[in-house]
């Protein structure tokens, strides 16, 4: 029944110049995400990308789900709709509304005694002889004989239980119902690859689907403290990353054992800076890998003020350890914004299991809240040359 | 008639060990924003911040007004009630719900014919004689013989005409009805202070008021290109950074004119990298004035993939010409994110009148989006000695 997705996309509709590189982008990124469908033919025609099957075969009800599914969280791409596509003639779009108006119709009317509908039509295609306006009241009309008038009645509004919507092209015509939400923000991969430092928390999974949203495709590293922390840690974070790359072209995940170096602060430095100088570490990891596999920035789930180390002043003495650019996107957040986040994208699910973390590792009862780069440079001398250990760590990271 | 406001914070109440230091700064918040109220009392009692006048002296209602306008975005505050304070005791309750039930009922009643409403009683007052359930009995029968049963009905759910709050605690009770949405987060001051890059956009100002809310005061640092751009880029900056002042206890405004660089870069420099070369000299100017006037942090509107300064690249370059963290709250965020941030806050009105700005100065047509930092430096050499020019405009920097 349905020949044809139409797929809006917002966002990049104001790129100007660049508008064709993340429209291509995009294109790419759905082609990936929908391989499962045989000679799906994915095209961009002014401003709306099309699927279709080869001679314009409907998509069987699997199809649709497996479309629905895939495009829930497509990012770059606003909405769609499946929709049936018509030669641009009158009669031929009140036969394609006449021939699927049962599908939708029956199943509400078999639950409501009366049935609100509207038409909502547009045309782009100025040489086409009716007007939007007269193009709706022929297609209430098709609906208007097809039906009891008892049973059925236009309502204009947005609550209608069912929107008839009709566009009328150069090339084509369509009729479509719904429309699904889809990702929105800009196509991953548009903008440059990051490293996200993957936490089993609630925070860094959805700062990486903020970051792949704004169009960084987005390779992870996790640190475990084996054997101070249990492998149900590892499996945890693996889990959230390929449960991540479901979102995106999948990206490396590396995994770095981070006791050697914690053995050495716990023998050697003030506790209370223990967390402090375990992050900054990491930070230098993470940015050694950034720069070997092409991570053009790192990536953190780090949020002002919710704990001892993300005060101003802690998060600074950590940004201090790399030159890198560090995103921060939930750093202006509130906590209960980003669990609404992680339960939209369905991480908060992964992330709630709760496992030991490498940072809880040696912890003390009570951590600075505040530090500074000369007082912690004065803790890092006391490990000699930490360096060596690093590379060490970094030489023995796996890579998923 | 009410003679209490009963304040309710969210996150400062999870702060375990530091939560008397936030319960303090929010309450010198709250006493700087309201200092028009004389001899208002502020306490901080058992997870709850209550306002009263000497001897429990009814608000007015200008007070009452006053107190709405100034708590709407008080940071660090979820929600605030008009109350009526009470001694213990059930007679006392019914007796205060009675005297002030007319200027609630009254008014509904007035413009429907039939009103529901519901009690919402809670006891934290454990030797309190009766349960909750009674108390929201007696109550309900207050307003019950109080008005034509004809016309009034108790409705358990949400959408109540109108909701009776009271509260039994140990050393009073309280009767209220409204609670209004204050600011969230955390009160402003509780976290290190930063310096925000403020231009007339619509990015920067709620970049600003998502920091203040997770405790940084924030300064601002604007640039001008006088002769370049007109003096209405500056008075508008200008009324800007006022409006966001009133969100928070005043921060210092500095106003530095860029054009001396900006005619340097202009003669000397790759056109295609000006607004990168642009905003490395801005980071390196406000990093020399964070220090020198105790700002821990810069801040900035920046959002990834949003202009050709925005790529990952681009972003990276303009990061690495300051040592000091930058906060990008809005890194990760959708425009139509913020422009509705900016809307609920009241900065839109503000940012959306057109102004030249200092970015715009000298604009080539296209714009890198890929960059270096190699590439950056050598273009900057060919400055020559640009710090003592910088430095220059430095002394020259007018703070309001």
């Amino acid at each position: 029944m349905y020949n044809s997705i139409i797929c809006r996309y917002h966002e990049i509709a104001i790129k100007g110049n660049n508008r064709r590189v993340f429209e291509q982008q995009l294109i790419r990124n759905m082609r990936e995400a929908l391989n499962a469908i045989e000679n799906l033919k994915i095209r961009a025609v002014r401003g709306r990308i099309w699927l279709e099957l080869p001679e314009r075969k409907p998509f069987s009800a699997t199809e649709i789900d497996l479309i629905k599914e895939k495009l829930k969280f497509m990012f770059g791409l606003e909405s769609f709709s499946p929709a049936i596509l018509t030669p641009v003639e009158i009669n031929a779009i009140k036969e394609a509304l006449n021939s699927v108006a049962d599908s939708v119709f029956s199943p509400v009317m078999a639950r409501k005694s009366k049935v609100s509908f509207r038409i909502r039509a547009r045309r782009s295609n100025k040489r086409f002889p009716l007007r939007s306006k007269e193009v709706e009241i022929e297609l209430a009309t098709v609906i208007g004989d097809k039906y009891d008038n008892d049973r059925i009645f236009v309502h204009l509004d947005d609550d209608a239980d069912i929107t008839v919507g009709c566009e009328i092209r150069d090339e084509f015509a369509i009729i479509f119902f719904d429309s699904f939400h889809s990702g929105g923000g800009l196509p991953t991969g548009s903008n440059a690859p990051v490293l996200a430092l993957l936490s089993g928390g609630i925070d860094s999974p959805v700062a990486a689907l903020m970051t792949m949203k704004r169009g960084s495709a987005v390779g992870f590293m996790s640190f475990h403290s084996d054997p101070y922390t249990p492998p149900e840690t590892t499996a945890k974070v693996r889990r959230i990353g390929e449960y991540l790359n479901g979102f995106q072209p999948p990206q490396k995940h590396f995994f770095v054992n981070l006791s050697p170096i914690q053995k050495m602060i716990r023998d050697c430095c003030d506790p209370q800076y223990r967390t402090i100088l375990y992050r900054r570490m990491m930070f230098r990891i993470a940015e050694s890998v950034a720069k070997k596999y092409g991570f053009y920035a790192l990536l953190t789930g780090e949020s002002l003020g919710q704990v001892a180390s993300q005060t101003v002043e802690n998060m600074s003495v950590i940004n201090n350890s790399t030159s890198m650019l560090v995103l921060r996107p939930l750093v202006g957040m509130d906590k209960l914004e980003t669990i609404r986040m992680a339960e939209k994208y369905g991480t908060f699910e992964l992330s709630k299991e709760q496992v030991p973390d490498s940072c809880t590792v040696f912890l003390p009862s009570s951590p600075a809240t505040r530090s500074d780069v000369p007082r912690l440079e004065s803790e890092e001398a006391k490990l000699g040359d930490f360096r060596k250990v690093l590379d060490e760590m970094i030489a023995n990271i796996e890579v998923y």
